[in-house]
C-alpha cells in the first residue's frame, strides 16, 4: 500500500460525504449572468473559500473584481523542489431557462438512477468538487506531491470579462509550472480521453434599426425596409449551401487537420449515429467533407444563438418592427484570431447592409482557440493515470467548446493548461436537465489521485 | 330648390342638435375589449336602435352574438325599383390607455377650437352620427332615393370575431346592391378622397425545429443545422434585392396599376418627404419602379412581424437553439387570393427547407384584398358628390391596411363596399386625444346627402 493507495481508500470511504458537499454547492444558484443572483454567486465563492481553509490552504481570499469575485489560495506543503500547479475552476453556472423543460428544480439536486440532476452538476461544480475530494484524500494521506495554487472564478459562463485584468495584475501570485483545468470531459463512461485542443469563440450581438418606432404593416409596409428581414438576409449570406462560412478571409489561418489527427478523432466512440441521437435532429448537417466529430470539434463554425424582433406573443399583430437583434457566434480553431474575425464580420456587414437601416455590432465575448502539444509532461502523466484507472489508453481528443482561460493563461501567465475533467457528452450542459453521472464522478476522483501519483514519478 | 336642397337646409339648421347627439353617444364608454364595459357596449347598441326607430326604420333589432350584439334594421320606403344599400358601421371604441396622456376626459366630449375631443369622436361614432344625420335630413325632406339596411357591430376594435358567422347566417336579411362603409377618411380637410381599394392580408407563423433540445454551441455547433439560421435563409430568399417577392406565382394575379391610377395616387399630398418623416427611417426602400405611396397601398408586400429564437436576454449565452419562430405576413392587392398565397408559401418552404430540420406554418389570419371599380355607380356618385361639396375633384385613393369586413362582405354577401368616411389623418385614432374636426364633420353630412342625390341621377 502506497500513500496514494491510502488516499484512494480515503476517497472511496468518503463518497457520500463528497456527494453531500456537491449538493450543498449546487443549491447555491450562482447564475453569473443574472443580476438578481449576485449575492448567490458571492455565496458560492465563500463556500469554496471555506472549503479551501478547511483543507489547510493558506492565504485563501475572496478577491473582488469589476464583476463577480475570484477565489484564490495556496497549499505549498510539497516544498520548494516540488512543482507548483495552478488549479483553475469556475463556480458560476448557466441560467436555467427554458425552466419549464426541467423535470426537477435545477437548484435542488435530484438523484435518479446513476445520475444527479441539477444546474452545475457537471459544468462544473461536479468537476470542482471531484478535484477537491482528490486533494483532500491526498492531503489526508500526506501524499500530495505538488504545491497547489487555486484560482476559481465566478464569470466563466459570461465570458470571464474580469479575469484577464485579474491575471495580469496577479501574475506573481499565480505563477506555476502549468495549469490544471478540470472544466472538461470525456467521450463515454468507459473511454478516457485527454483534450489537447479547444475551439475559441467570438460572440456578437447585431442590432438593426429601421423606422424610429413600430409601424402599422398595412399603412407603411412596402415603403420601408423591414429590419428583421434585412437582418435575416445578412445572416443568411454568412454561410453557403456546403456549410462554408463566407466572411472574408475566415479560413485563412485555419490549421488543417493532419491525417494522424483525423485517425485519432475517428477512434472516438462518437460515430454519426451518436451525434444524431444526442442532438435529436432529423438529419445531421455541416461543412462538406468532414465527419460530425471533426465538424463539432476541429472545424470553425457560425451559429445564431438568439434572435428577437417585433411581436412574438400568441396570435397576430400587424406590426412592422422598428428593430431586430441577433446574437451570433463563431467557434474558432487554431490559429484563427478573434480580432481578425471581428474585423471580417464588420467588413461583411458594411458591405451587405442597405442604407435603409442603421446597424451596429457589439462583441460580447471572445477567446482564442488553443492547442496543447501531446508529448508534454502533464499530458503524459494524465495519459498514464487514465490508463491505470480505466484500463484502456486514453484518446487524444479535441473539444468544440471554448475555455477562454486557457488562452489567457498562455498569454498572461506563460503556462500551458492540461484539461482533465470528467463531464460526459450527454450531461446537458447549458440546457435543461443538466446532470452528473455519479460512477464517472467517483472514477474522476480516483483519476485525479493517480494523476498526482504519475506526476511524481 | 330640390328636395335634396331641402334636406341640406334641414341638416344645416340642425347642426347643434346633431352635435348633441354625437356627444350623447360618445358619453357611452363602449370599449369592446374591456369586460367591465360590456353593459356600456350594449347601451350604445340600444342607443343606435332607438335612433333608428325614431327615424322610422323597421325591424330594428339588437341581435346577440357570441360577444357584443349587432344592430340591424331597414328602411325600405324607396320602393322595389330603388337600389338597396347596406350601411355598415361599428359602435365600439378602442380603450383609452395611456389615460394620463389625455388632456380631457375621453368620455366627456371637450370642444376646443374647431375640434371635439373624445374617444370615438372620429372612429367611428362621428362617422356613424354624420351618416344618420344625413339620412334624417333626407327622410325629413322625403328625398331618400334608396332603401337602407343597417348593420352596426360592436366588435370591430377587437377584430370582429363574431361577424363572419353572423353574415353567413343572415345573408338574406342583409342582401343589398352594395355596402356603404363610413369607417374611412380623407387625407386633408380641403382634399376629399374616395378609397376604392384595400390591401388584403395573409399572416403566418413559421416554426422551425432542429435539435430536440437546446444544445451547447461549442459541443455541437457545426454538426447540426442551426434552426434560426435555416429560418433566416428561408426568409431571406423570399425577397430579392429589388424588393420583389419570390414566392412562386406571387404576382400572377396582381392587377397592374394603370397610368390613370398612378396619376391619381401622385396627387395625394403624401410625397416621399412625408413617408420619410412619418417612419423616421434612414432611407426609404421598397419595390423598384414604384413610389412610396404605391408601394404602401397598391403593391403587395411581405414583412416579418416578429421573430424569436434562442437566448435574447442581456449578454451572451452560447446556445444552439432547438427551434426558431417567425411571424410573417403579406399584404395582398387585387386580385390575389389568400388561399393561393398560402399554397405558394408552403410550396416555397417545401423546396428550400433542408431535411436537417422539421418545420410547419400556421395561418393566423387572412383577408382578401378588395377593389371597387372606379367607374361603378357608387364610386361615380360619391365622386360627383365630393366635387360638389368641396369644389375640387376627389382623389381616388388606395389604402394599405385591410378592413376585414370589406373582404367578408365580398365573400359572404357577394357585394362590394364603398368606403366613404371623413376621418382625418391627425384625428389620433386609437391614441390619446382622439378628436373630430367639426367643419369636416358637417361637410361630411352634406357629402352624404349629395351622395344620395347623385346616386339617384
Amino acid at each position: 500500500m502506497t500513500r496514494f493507495d491510502d488516499a484512494l481508500r480515503y476517497a472511496q470511504d468518503h463518497q457520500s460525504a463528497v456527494l453531500e458537499e456537491l449538493k450543498e454547492l449546487i443549491r447555491i444558484p450562482s447564475v453569473s449572468t443574472l443580476p438578481e443572483c449576485k449575492a448567490d454567486v458571492l455565496r458560492a465563492a465563500e463556500w469554496l473559500a471555506a472549503k479551501l481553509r478547511a483543507l489547510g490552504f493558506q492565504q485563501v481570499q475572496v478577491l473582488p473584481t469589476g464583476g463577480h469575485p475570484v477565489v484564490v489560495g495556496q497549499w505549498m506543503g510539497a516544498g520548494q523542489s516540488a512543482p507548483t500547479i495552478l488549479t483553475y475552476g469556475h463556480y458560476d453556472v448557466q441560467p436555467t431557462d427554458p425552466i419549464e423543460l426541467w423535470t426537477s428544480d435545477p437548484f435542488e439536486p435530484s438523484l435518479r438512477g446513476d445520475n444527479l440532476f441539477a444546474r452545475g452538476a457537471s459544468d462544473m461544480k461536479g468537476q470542482l468538487v471531484a478535484h477537491l475530494a482528490a486533494v483532500e484524500a491526498l492531503l489526508h494521506a500526506k501524499a500530495l506531491p505538488a504545491n497547489l495554487k487555486v484560482l476559481f472564478e465566478g464569470e466563466e459562463e459570461i465570458g470571464s470579462p474580469n479575469l484577464k485584468p485579474f491575471l495580469a495584475s496577479h501574475a506573481d501570485l499565480l505563477s506555476a509550472s502549468f495549469c490544471l483545468n478540470a472544466d472538461s470531459g470525456i467521450q463515454a463512461p468507459d473511454q478516457p480521453a485527454i483534450t489537447y485542443a479547444l475551439r475559441g469563440l467570438d460572440y456578437f450581438e447585431i442590432r438593426v434599426h429601421g423606422p424610429s418606432h413600430d409601424l402599422h404593416s398595412g399603412q407603411f409596409g412596402g415603403a420601408v425596409d423591414n429590419p428583421a428581414l434585412v437582418l435575416c438576409q445578412a445572416i443568411a449570406g454568412m454561410r453557403d449551401a456546403d456549410g462554408r462560412i463566407l466572411l472574408p478571409g475566415f479560413y485563412d489561418r485555419v490549421r488543417p487537420l493532419t491525417a494522424e489527427e483525423r485517425q485519432d478523432l475517428a477512434r472516438l466512440p462518437q460515430g454519426e449515429d451518436w451525434w444524431r441521437e444526442q442532438t435529436g435532429v432529423p438529419a445531421l448537417a455541416g461543412e462538406a467533407g468532414y465527419t460530425s466529430t471533426e465538424r463539432a470539434s476541429a472545424r470553425p463554425t457560425l451559429d445564431v444563438n438568439g434572435m428577437l424582433s417585433g411581436f412574438t406573443g400568441v396570435g397576430s399583430k400587424t406590426v412592422l418592427p422598428a428593430k431586430a437583434m441577433a446574437k451570433i457566434s463563431m467557434r474558432l480553431v487554431a490559429d484563427q484570431m478573434p480580432e481578425e474575425v471581428h474585423a471580417s464580420l464588420h467588413e461583411y456587414l458594411t458591405k451587405v447592409m442597405p442604407r435603409s437601416v442603421e446597424w451596429e455590432i457589439e462583441e460580447l465575448s471572445s477567446c482564442r482557440p488553443s492547442l496543447l502539444e501531446r508529448d508534454s509532461l502533464p499530458a503524459q502523466a494524465a495519459s498514464r493515470a487514465l490508463q491505470r484507472v480505466w484500463g484502456v489508453p486514453p484518446i487524444f481528443a479535441r473539444q468544440g467548446g471554448s475555455v477562454p482561460i486557457v488562452g489567457e493563461m498562455q498569454t498572461l501567465l506563460g503556462i500551458e493548461s492540461l484539461l482533465l475533467g470528467f463531464g460526459l457528452p450527454d450531461d446537458n450542459l447549458h440546457a435543461p436537465n443538466e446532470k452528473q453521472h455519479l460512477p464517472t464522478f467517483y472514477r474522476g476522483i480516483e483519476a485525479f489521485i493517480r494523476f498526482y501519483e504519475e506526476l511524481a514519478r
